[in-house]
């Protein structure tokens, strides 16, 4: 089947839909003055928002790589993480320190992520 | 169909099998005293650990992303690794330097697999 | 089915096709005395022969994690990625600075991608 892109421009999809997993791009937070719970939210509600648009949600998050630029933002990051997966649902992740492109960015996210079962393309229907 | 999480707490689940794919989070080395043999070998087992857990083997790692914290552990890292994956049956990898979240750790790795054939979940059986 | 293994070493396979995801290791430029255009160059044209020889194309790449030596690059980097992804075919990507393994290496990609649909492994025929 076709693969479905979704914020395209000339240098990146922001996200493509493969069969049922789906790829997102490195995802940070226009907010560049926040402090690192703000930009933890914020760009996690973009991931959010990438994965509703695709017809997933954030129970359905495979693995997140987490690329922090300062060491003391470790733990203001993990209580806006720790909070905001549901109980049971949290994806894989790996966390390091790197230096991002933006020095302002205080962290950047790549996820992989699936479709629910019933939003699976060519899954049988679930009803008659 | 569902997926399959291994090692839940609340921040992350270890491993994630959906379909055929095998999703494990960052592994690294309780033995924080250990050098790089060490780590490196209690890493890799930990990943075998998880990798028969979910029903497959070290011959069937799709990739490794190998984020190592001192230059001067490469030759000793991949001296394990070398002698670690049968012949024949090494898996993709990449292996930069990254400053890791514990001081004390000297690598880790974040894998990809897949289930073996026979094991793969809607697979067809290979015998009536 | 199956996995696919391209350019085999002890250490490593290059390329493992699995269903129809391509999995790529970490690809640099042999080109060590070479600038950034002339490595980045380098080292998608590497990349797309390796998606050739599995039967796919660089209309197909699903993601590109870029792992920068020098920020210094980051523009020289984007002139040639810009023009080398067909319009509307750019993959998902993510680029942040980091310490390569040889110092001379100025960047490493790392590659996920996919079969075309008439080359999938497995799929229905398009015609009878």
């Amino acid at each position: 089947m076709p693969l479905s892109r979704y914020g395209v421009v000339r240098r990146r999809s922001e996200m493509i839909v493969d069969g049922g997993t789906i790829y997102i791009g490195g995802q940070v937070s226009d907010n560049t003055a926040g402090d690192i719970e703000a930009q933890t939210l914020d760009v996690l509600s973009g991931i959010e928002k990438l994965l509703l648009e695709a017809g997933s949600d954030r129970k359905n998050v495979l693995s997140v790589r987490i690329l922090l630029a300062h060491r003391a933002d470790y733990e203001g990051m993990n209580r806006v993480w720790d909070s905001w997966f549901p109980e049971g649902h949290a994806p894989t992740r790996a966390c390091t320190l790197a230096e991002l492109i933006n020095p302002d960015w205080r962290l950047e996210m790549i996820v992989l992520a699936r479709l629910p079962d019933g939003a699976r393309p060519g899954a049988p229907a679930l009803k008659a």
